[in-house]
């Protein structure tokens, strides 16, 4: 294997070649949820397996039912070295609105913008431009000689902006063939454009729908009220009681698996000077809500919420009707973090508005799914490994993040396959992913290929 | 004025022709709502005008923008008695569904039943034969010679069923000829059919929606879970502090207003023996919601109430979402009784929501309507000689009732005339009013037209 210095250079070189082909990938128009577009998608996983085979990986093209993946394996010449499942995808968003974009969505371009040049084009940010961060860097260490540090099999998949639907299904049949020391998944955010960023938690759901029963029929306030239940007030006392006057939510042992920050990363995150007025300033917000005595960084990643998502009872539309009605529902999740049992969460909570039913009130419960959340552990080496290799990239060091919602797959490698994850991405907040006049900037891309050599680099050490 | 005794063999003497005119006034299909039948509620007003006349009332049909009224009054021989206004109504409810009639409902019938005969038509309860045992008792006294006790004004509109949509109007413009010292209204029921009742409670009415805005859109919860107020939760908790653990309604001030019931008045209604386990039980519910330690009739005739008739927020449809919602809204419903000031408890109602706000939540308040519950005093004159009559009829003390609901019409007499209105009626709950096969008990009939006489016979001494 070649010095790393060697490596960085050859990628210094290989700029102008490498955004060419980034270029040519974001022309692919490989919109997933569109069937009219069936055939861009294959045509885009053949130009990513010719590209992996270009660069050493006899990769390829895997059908499916839906659109197909792409698998490839290149064995590092050390042995001993780690194992890592890259995992990447080639689909993008539908491009609409059209008439909003400054150019055609599939005609990528250089723009000068005040902070630099961007790339812009649809997908060019989630996932085509971060993907080939990583595949440029494993291309410079091949150009090099010697061969990539680490064993990588490669794993990209063309259906992740439609949910995935193939994918439990592949990682099942071909556990064997996918299954690494770890996985790495360049999908995520830097901080800002500075200062980058690992995301190492990535909170759990359990989301719970409630529909309490009282009268067997809609009644007349008049003649009923003040004698019959109304299950909206029993719902919405069970709503208030969930919560204590500090924010804490009151299911018992709902805390049990919630552990407190390492000091490390409570200075860290204190040190972002993180603007909350910003953060909820703009959607027209001021003051967090939630726990109280807690920073809204650490809120949002890496505390355990309970939100009500949908309520619904009696009369609601125009005027008023004077019914006491026989039903109310709502639909409840839980953000979890740590290792709070999901189940045992959905159990809980199930007991907990049973026992705030009146008897002769009945619910009825239906669950919207239950998954845990997702960590790599503080203290992990692999975790030391990565801060080091991009604090010397960037000059700075990388924030430790968590990330409030989910990111399926992760937990579909953590359970179907078990391996953490290590998810490592460069774009940014304003890349306008999914929206009109998508963009990836030129200095993610150009310093994510750099930043994955080190971290590759690193984990062979 | 001939003798009661008289009065009374003449109502007895007159029962099949007075049953043979309440046939004749059930086979006109006065259908208010549906306006093919517009011509039948004018004969039908027509019907009832010339039926006032052949008992000495020169009543005219009036002409509204709806369906016309009748109005006409009657001076009694004597001078110095009471001057009482008859409100009554001669529109009916359409007969659907038809297939669920035994015979035509416009084809009126007598039917033997197990407790004895009924008369049964669409509107034979509600409210041709209610209306028909004040004139035949008016009938009775002019035929018997020396006219009515009381100077009696007959007001009988033909679109109560519809709302009432002219009255307003109506009684405005004619305030002068309708101010009477008190209204009798025969449209309510008897506790059963062997007990007499007045209704003497209207509870009042206060509707208030809210609609609780937190962020200027709906929000991921993943993203700001945590960190972002939910304005369900707001809701929630200002419904859930509406009430304490007690059933009380928490509003300062909510009380005032809100007298104890004589002890003569709990006495009978404990005497009642109504069983709650019936009145919940056949809407499949058993405990007495609402404050604790009161009697159910209590509760549901003499107590105000809150309840919350509808509420609505984020996302209801199948599935999940896992949404913050921008907005929430709810539907109160306030039932007021005694003295109650119905804008002050929705002003009082507002700043309870406001003070729930969170100070980045903002709140829009729809009114719906105010009305102030009507009652007429326990130790009023009227009502003990009225009290009375009834007993000597019936031989049994009639029930004081409260009444849930509201008769839009009392408050107009309240309100634009000044008037307090006794509420005798002899219907029965199974009646069916409003449904196929209505009935009218030939007792309710006969003993109605007879209670009536006694009524106004001892209201003028």
């Amino acid at each position: 294997m070649a010095a790393l210095d060697t490596v960085l250079a050859k990628i210094d070189a290989n700029l102008d070649s490498a955004l060419d082909r980034l270029l040519r990938f974001v022309e692919i128009p490989s919109i997933s949820a569109d069937p009219a577009y069936a055939s861009e998608c294959t045509r885009a996983a053949e130009w990513l397996a010719a590209e992996l085979r270009s660069i050493g990986c006899a990769a390829s093209v895997r059908p499916t039912k839906g659109h197909p993946m792409i698998v490839g394996t290149v064995r590092a010449a050390r042995p001993d070295v780690p194992h890592v499942l890259f995992y990447g995808h080639y689909d993008v968003q539908p491009p609409d609105p059209l008439d909003l974009w400054e150019t055609p969505p599939f005609e990528p371009r250089i723009a000068e913008a005040e902070k630099g040049k961007q790339i812009i084009g649809r997908g060019v940010a989630d996932d085509k431009g971060q993907l080939m961060t990583f595949i440029e860097a494993c291309r410079a260490f091949n150009e090099t000689g010697g061969g990539l540090p680490c064993n990588v099999t490669f794993f990209i998949e063309g259906e992740e902006e439609t949910g995935s639907p193939s994918l439990p299904a592949f990682l099942a049949a071909n556990a064997a063939e996918l299954k690494a020391d770890m996985a790495l998944v360049c999908d995520t955010n830097m901080w800002d454009r500075e200062t980058p960023a690992i995301t190492i938690m990535l909170r759990g759901l359990v989301l719970e729908e409630v529909v309490i029963q009282a009268a067997d029929r809609d009644l007349h306030s008049g003649i009923y009220g003040g004698a019959a239940v109304n299950p909206i007030h029993v719902l919405a006392r069970i709503i208030a009681d969930l919560h204590d006057e500090k924010g804490r939510i009151t299911l018992p042992g709902f805390y049990n698996g919630v552990a407190e920050l390492p000091e490390e990363i409570t200075r860290q995150w204190r040190e972002l000077r993180f603007r909350e007025s910003d953060f909820l300033g703009k959607v027209g917000l001021s003051i967090p809500a939630g726990e109280q005595g807690r920073d809204i960084l650490e809120l949002v990643w890496s505390r355990p919420t309970c939100d009500v998502n949908g309520i619904l009872g009696g009369y609601t539309g125009k005027g008023s009707k004077t019914v006491l009605p026989a039903q109310a529902s709502a639909k409840f999740s839980f953000r979890l973090v740590g290792s709070q049992d999901p189940y045992k969460i959905a159990e809980t909570f199930r007991s907990f508005v049973k026992e705030h039913l009146p008897a002769d009130c009945r619910a009825k419960f239906i669950s919207h799914g239950a998954s845990a959340a997702l960590q790599l552990p503080f203290n992990s080496a692999v975790l030391s490994l990565a801060r080091r290799a991009l604090a010397d990239e960037w000059g700075k060091e990388p924030v430790i993040s968590g990330c409030g919602g989910s990111i399926p797959v992760v937990g579909s490698f953590k359970h179907d396959l078990g391996m953490d994850t290590l998810m490592i991405g460069f774009g940014l907040e304003d890349d306008r992913i999914h929206s009109p006049n998508e963009k990836y900037e030129l200095s993610s891309f150009y310093k994510g290929i750099r930043s994955w050599a080190r971290v590759l680099n690193a984990l062979a050490l």
